[in-house]
């Protein structure tokens, strides 16, 4: 089965500092030949004069969310967008500093769809008398919120291109909270790349 | 309990450009000794004449696959490998641009592993008159597709060690399709190593 | 919805080699106005005497574990905390190289955790007799190995921060074994940054 293949660049890196010029890459359409890319990649660093990689790292802290899956991206994005701007090509790396939340990417437009996941959530995995758990200490939603942690997991790495996350239309990132008493969630956000 | 090792490098970053000359790095097998490491890291940079970090990204169209998993390493391959042999050591990041498709990995032998995986899911999420889903609009099969984008993912980061990606024997990519309706499936592929 | 924010820092890249200093960062409170983290950016690559990007990569074998789920942060630790004492920024990435068995991040403190997560992926991954499965020629614990690892997946990207992995207080590293065959896991180890 043949590949269609949409317009892509690729990036070098060179010496000189980030600030002393803005950022240019080599823009061009991937052949299927297998010196073209390579080629291209090379010549993509000649012209590059302003390539550095750079890193960013920040904690940021969301304020408390009442438990179900809800839509952060903006909330993410006001907190990036400028350093996002500085980056040509790059990976956007979310981590949840928790174990009783989870990230994960999903639909942004209809909030039904929320609701449904969090319905999901509470059907499979067993809450109150009913359930099997040992671990009941911290009260009967504890245990079933360390098990939808791991099940969307507590990390994200998205792509960077031309200074913006490169999702999908109807991609978005949901902080989902399986606690029922809302509390602060921290995520450190890495970006890398040039 | 010890741990083993096996044979394992590091990898510097100096100035001069990537197309000096081809990449080399310091080969040794790592110690429990805590100087070491750091020192061969050193010492590889040291001799390392024409390591600069380098991206590469792109965006791969998989044509349309009817709704199962679906083993795609080869298709994926061919998109990059001619890119990833000018890696001696870095990452491949995958970002499937959907909601109601996944990436994950999985056996790459069997196929009936593929037939039971969709199996489990369509066993777990409930589709059409019992499911208790808000979101209905797009289908019965639509909102099952989005919990099933979430419990797999559509992110993928996978090790690449001598121009190659560094999976396990059994270890390959797949696409897992939710939707009744197949359509084409956009992922954005980022390289980044030396 | 307004965001708090913790002190963060971001790092650049300059062409010095690693070994002519320390890595220096720059360190500031991010505000909201659109300027200043980039200015804050900038500034700390002036200062960044000797921020070379560099890349570290191994392959660690995790001697056998019995079926469930095992905390082996300090395992995993023990192979990397001298290379990570060099990174003052960057990610840490851990590729587990197998199919029936996976890598999550979850509580570190109270073993039940980890018994009542493998109660639970006992409960909704049908085992034996009752199972569904084409694929039992490797025993009826296999094909729900292969779905559990799908599931919580076989790879994990983590923070670094001033050397150290960037977990929460309660976050640890989980190694699943889902086979009842103990057998060595390997993970691939990748660590990136400045």
């Amino acid at each position: 089965m043949q590949l269609q293949t949409v317009p892509s660049f690729f990036c070098g890196v060179n010496p000189k500092p980030l600030f002393t010029a803005p950022p240019r890459t080599h823009q061009y359409r991937i052949s299927s030949s297998s010196a073209s890319p390579i080629r291209s990649l090379l010549s993509a660093e000649k012209e590059a004069d302003s390539m550095a990689a750079k890193w960013a790292q920040k904690t940021v802290v969301i304020p408390p969310h009442r438990r179900g899956c809800h839509l952060v991206t903006s909330k993410i994005l006001r907190e990036i967008e400028q350093d996002l701007s500085g980056f040509k090509c790059g990976l956007a790396h979310l981590f949840l500093q928790h174990t009783s939340a989870s990230l994960t990417i999903n639909e942004n437009y209809d909030s039904d769809v929320q609701d449904d996941t969090e319905t999901f959530l509470n059907k499979i995995v067993p809450e109150g008398r009913s359930a099997p758990w040992k671990h009941t200490l911290e009260g009967p939603d504890d245990m079933p919120a360390h098990i939808k942690s791991s099940m969307f997991g507590c990390t994200l790495t998205i792509p960077i291109t031309d200074g913006q996350l490169n999702m999908g239309t109807w991609q978005g990132i949901w902080l989902c909270e399986h606690r029922d008493h809302a509390t602060p969630r921290k995520i450190v956000i890495t970006l890398n790349g040039i």
